[in-house]
């Protein structure tokens, strides 16, 4: 992989703006990306100890010569750590260090880096400046767009969070050879999320380019991951705090979370439950006679095709789903909302699902 | 004192706009408020044990008559619980309740309460509504209005926190009956600001009505707690986040906050400091020739006239008080900024104060 950058994207948000920048091997452009907006001063890196390893000298000597002053803060890998904790002991971090209203925080790592990172830089002084350096496909392609932050708490994930925007996202292709196999296929959910709830052709060009996509060929890599963050922009600019269209980013997201939650988070990846249950909701458009029964096929196929799994797991209940479904803060007031396909490229909110119909969903699924 | 509304002011901010409503034993109005306002179910009520002792009995009864379901969640009295472990705890009972995204949190009491209040608002799920039902004098004319909310730190006060405005402030003059006189007291020093920043007629008007207001005349005190709210709507409307003016209410925090931490948060009462504070920083203003004497007299006179302090105490010494300042929130790049008065009514910020000239200030307030 040669060094480049692929493409800059903007996410529009009025005062709130940013770039994606999407590039390979590249790593060392934040520290001048940096210095060019205006940064000086104490620059917080937080990340965790095994992309640190691998990227942390990097990014830190980037941001050394373009005359910032970077210091490290880790955290230790998983999620488990995504936690109120975590972020008082970055709180300390940055009081020790004096970061003021001024200072930056660079989140480099995954999903919890990232949120984690958001949350303490939304919330320290009232709110200062970060960015985000993801490192995972599902960073690069959803958690790290957007502007959602967040730690979990004991009673359930993503609990305590933020809308805080990110002043710059920079995203390294190259960062994705080191990414374990099974975690770079949980990201492609997401990546084929997009094809299904916005873009019909951006779908069958996943179906095209599979081979490539898995093959990490760096070009294929590029397209797939500047469409998915367009297609995430365009959604968070119309909608930045999920008041409306925004929901749709959720579909597969209300029996994936619950399947989540009912396995203790050990035996799927976030991507792997959201898989299962994107067919789980286009049954459920099927069964409520939305979704023809050829293009629930096509989306099914898609994703197996991508070797991510497409069924619910028998020993996970249907009462268990169910319960799960209804303590997710998406729910409100006990009301059971589904993003469901009404065919590849469109989907629909549908309210106050009657858990009968998920039943049906739910066996078929099976 | 009757029970009536003596008025309703606006604070302008865009789609984040509130009333602010200034009433006389009319607790029971928060209910049919927020009924007209289209709030529904579960409601928590966030207060002190000794706040809720004295009135919350009625305003739960006035949630429940007016169709809503409220719950208490209580926060043991005093500034040390302003913490992020009380902010967890919160979140825990709205987890327990299943509050969702719709659901509103009930401030009633003091600072710590309204701020921890607002804070855990702002962050559960990503933002949830808010109301403020101030029972200090402090609270009604200060931080209940302006959308600033935080928890304490071990390394410093206020470091964890947001903006985050409420959909209503409810203030009803008759709890300032049973607030205890030097919280009262320690109350108008923020009243006295709104004079000495904005507002010459408001100052003598202060001084002419001494009396009344040290008698707690309802008629009064009505009117100098609007005028005061009036203010700090005004220029929080013209700057929400402190990026410029909004920095003028805080004059007298520079010094007032460097005694309050150099003396443990024991001696004095937020009030206290910030009056010590301002008598400070019109000396100052006069070491840097920016103010007449007479006007600096002026401003002692009131400040001493409402029984509150106006000298630095003794023990606590220059360097303490300035290692104090560098480490304030408010301080960037360890530049000094002080609000210093030029004249009764108008005040300026002055960034890169030199300290020789502070420890002149300081050896004139002693």
């Amino acid at each position: 992989m040669r060094r480049y950058i692929v493409q800059t994207l903007r996410v529009e948000l009025g005062d709130r703006s940013y770039s994606i920048v999407i590039s390979g091997d590249m790593l060392g452009g934040v520290g001048p990306a940096l210095a060019d907006a205006g940064y000086q001063g104490r620059v917080a890196l937080v990340s965790n100890p095994t992309v640190f390893d691998l990227y942390g000298a990097g990014v830190m000597a980037s941001l050394r010569s373009s005359g910032l002053e970077p210091f490290r803060i880790l955290i230790p890998d998983g999620e488990e750590y995504k936690s109120l904790a975590s972020a008082e002991s970055i709180y300390g971090e940055l009081l020790r260090a004096r970061l003021d209203r001024k200072s930056l925080l660079v989140a480099l790592g995954g999903g919890v880096i990232g949120d984690i990172t958001g949350f303490a830089a939304s919330t320290y002084m009232r709110g200062i400046d970060f960015i985000q350096v993801p490192t995972t496909l599902l960073a690069q392609v959803d958690s790290s767009v957007g502007g959602k932050t967040g730690v979990n708490h004991p009673l359930g994930k993503n609990m305590i969070g933020t809308f805080w925007q990110p002043r710059l996202v920079w995203i390294d292709i190259g960062t994705l050879r080191t990414l374990p196999r099974r975690e770079f296929l949980s990201g492609l959910a997401e990546v084929i999320k997009y094809g299904v709830i916005w873009d019909r052709d951006f779908f069958e060009c996943l179906g095209r380019e599979t081979d490539k996509v898995l093959g990490l060929d760096a070009a294929t890599l590029g397209r797939v991951i500047r469409r998915s963050c367009e297609i995430k922009a365009d959604v968070v600019s119309k909608d930045e705090r999920e008041s409306g269209l925004r929901a749709i980013l959720n579909y597969g997201h209300t029996i994936g979370h619950a399947i989540e939650t009912a396995t203790g988070y050990t035996e799927y990846l976030h991507g792997e439950a959201i898989a299962i249950g994107m067919v789980a909701a286009a049954r459920l458009a099927g069964v409520l006679g939305l979704i023809d029964g050829r293009q629930t096929e096509k989306i099914e196929a898609l994703i197996r095709n991508y070797g991510l799994p497409t069924t619910i797991p028998g020993p996970v209940g249907f009462d268990e789903i169910l319960s799960c479904m209804q303590l997710d803060k998406k729910t409100v007031s006990g009301t059971l909302t589904f993003v469901l396909p009404e065919k590849i490229g469109v989907v629909r909110l549908e309210k106050g699902v009657r858990p009968e119909d998920i039943r049906k969903a739910v066996d078929l699924s099976r």
